[in-house]
């Protein structure tokens, strides 16, 4: 078996070919990747199955038994959502600038694919064939690690898109798979400084923390999500309970639902109610400050720091009403994981204050966090939603996979 | 005194005023640090003194001494250097994308300051004016932790410019000294997480590597430069030998020089000679492979393989003799640090693969490799060149040091 380090090589190998790789050719190998998962679906669910056995006889919960499941539409969908990869435009060769010098060289600033791109992750097995896509149709090869709850799976998926791309003439080492799904062998990737060159983690809080931790390899990091809606005295109340009520609801489990709400005191004694109605048709436990128990009753949890702290990711809201905007704002720098953040308010003034206090990826004038979303941003497909600031911010989709390059043309230049 | 992480903290706080400063009233942050630095001149001089007496007690070279010695005329170029600064555009708000979404939201991609921005550094005073005056036009705080060499140079240079930004109504603390000058003060600062949001280490491959293997916070790597000159079969023998002669010796302590020469077979005989002419004017030392000594003589060093990897950084140069294009790519694909990298031949289709295939910051095709420079590339300033391909490629300018984030106006939409 190859250690991580000479996959990682072979990868890089295989990064050469992909680097000068014509659009039509990458979209070729997509589609063939594509009819190739839906041809091999018995296969690939007949690995899951071998996956969801384990993971059921070892307890998993329902709901990561759920994310864990393939079945053949799931596969359709998969295939699907490949398809729709190859009519997006081709991120790589793209002009960011060009000028001439006044000593007659040219220097084009250009797109250029990424190289190595290492993906680090969980239980989803779909996260494979997504994540696989996007970095060839990007110009690199992708080094993914899943978790080993998924090995049977992956290993399935992975020798499917293998075969399929050396079919359409890559070498398979565009898509390499660790089949070692110990800690270890995340802890060596993430020491990959100079063969791997973006390290992306998906998956919860614990996870991500780890590989900030440890890895010496550039790392983007994504989607935890701790999202606050701030209710201003100057809301509209009808449109602050529809906004509460989508942001937090409509998918509580995704990192950009809304996990404490803060209402100006001013407009709590309106507001307050008219959320909870709302919050009530899903059973939303309401995790409240003092004035917010006050106000809407004892059937409200008492909140905790720590709840402040916490993303949910359930139907559970943390509720604090604040004396003023800046408590608001400073509530908000405290705790956010600077992913979305939203003002609901009549007042533009306002609202443009807080757009531009507030340091997230994505900030809201009367609009849902749950918006932040690759798809909904326009980028089409999306690896994951970066919440540091380096490189990426928000939904990262194609052209947040690549890199740049200065290519200066001259006639024999000196200095 | 404070430990790193309350200095940082403080810096976050004061970056929160900086994230919405006006252009001007930076500009005239930026001037007064400026006329201060001049008018406080004997000040730091006389810091600089004491440095200087114990460098020259320890020993340091002469080099090192010439960078860590300010003079009147240095302060003087330091200061006019910042009021360069205030010509340059302010990166922060620039507008990078705007659209309107089907549902009515606008969604609009801006520019915004990246909030606290580290400098590791060694010995060079400068960097504390340059450095600094560079984030606040960017709008991020500053954290500089320089080497102990230079540090009451470094307390003196910072001292002035809190002094001057206090007096035009900014926070001293948009500008801080790491006063401790010990390993750990680093090893702290470049565990804090949340804190700092972005590491520049300048300085040594040493100190670069240290900053990579230890860091939590996202660092942009800078400044290796083991650039290649390949000369083709096909290439003007005299643009050759000049731009060897240029990107060799005309500051041979930089980065962009090079530092490897590569000679197609079928050109050696006419080429090295012609290029040893004009390195002996400098005494340049090459250290050849066999086909090079054979042809240039036996006063050519034999190479060895750390050669290949050595930045020499003096008038120094490895050459080598390879079979052809191929072998060439291969060689700089094995020991290119990704900085500059060029090609010399009039065959453009032979350039435009080299182009293509090189994977390095720049890629020159006839012009030497000391192109590459933030003046020279139209970025105005530079606060580094990144030899990493995340965020930043190549000369790092003032855009290079902001974020971005989305800014959605709504009027209630919900998903």
């Amino acid at each position: 078996m190859s250690s991580v380090k000479e996959l990682a090589a072979m990868a890089k190998e295989a990064s050469v070919f992909l680097r000068t790789v014509p659009t039509e050719k990458k979209n070729t190998a997509l589609n063939a990747i594509a009819d190739a998962l839906v041809s091999e679906t018995d296969r690939i669910v007949s690995a899951n199955s071998d996956d969801i056995k384990t993971a059921e006889a070892n307890g998993m919960s329902i709901s990561m038994l759920d994310r864990l499941r393939l079945s053949a539409e799931r596969i359709k969908g998969i295939a699907d959502s490949i398809r729709y990869i190859t009519e997006l435009d081709d991120p790589v060769g793209r002009v960011l600038n060009r000028h001439t010098r006044p000593n007659g060289m040219t220097i084009t600033k250009t797109a250029v694919p990424m190289g190595v791109i290492g993906i680090i992750y969980e239980a989803r097995p779909n996260v494979t064939a997504d994540a696989a896509a996007l970095c060839l149709k990007a110009g690199s090869a992708v080094v993914l690690r899943g978790g080993k709850e998924a090995i049977n799976s992956n290993k399935a998926i992975v020798t499917v898109m293998r075969e399929a791309i050396t079919a359409a003439g890559f070498p398979a080492d565009c898509i390499c798979l660790v089949s070692d799904t110990s800690r270890s062998s995340a802890d060596e990737m993430m020491r990959l400084h100079g063969l791997i060159d973006l390290l992306i983690p998906r998956g919860g809080a614990g996870l991500i923390k780890a590989v900030v931790e440890n890895s010496t390899v550039p790392v983007i990091e994504t989607g935890v999500g701790n999202c606050h809606i701030y209710v201003d005295s100057e809301a509209d109340v009808s449109m602050a309970a529809q906004l509460v009520f989508n942001a937090k609801c409509s998918r509580p489990s995704v990192c950009n639902a809304c996990e404490t709400l803060l209402v100006h005191k001013d407009i709590a004694d309106k507001a307050l109610p008219a959320i909870k109605q709302l919050l009530d048709q899903k059973q939303t436990r309401i995790h409240g400050c003092e004035d917010t128990r006050r106000i809407l009753g004892t059937d409200v949890v008492p909140v905790t720091e720590d709840d402040y702290k916490t993303e949910f990711l359930d139907f559970a809201l943390a509720v604090r009403v604040v004396a003023d905007f800046d408590q608001a704002i400073g509530h908000i720098m405290q705790y956010s994981s600077g992913h979305s953040e939203c003002i609901v308010t009549d007042n533009n003034s306002t609202a443009e204050r807080f757009l531009s206090c507030i340091d997230a990826a994505a900030v809201y004038h009367n609009a849902s966090t749950r918006f932040t979303d690759g798809g909904e941003f326009g980028l089409g497909a999306e690896i994951g939603i970066s919440t540091q600031k380096l490189h990426a911010r928000g939904p990262m989709g194609l052209e947040e996979l690549t890199s740049y390059k200065y290519i200066i043309r001259g006639n024999g230049q000196t200095r």
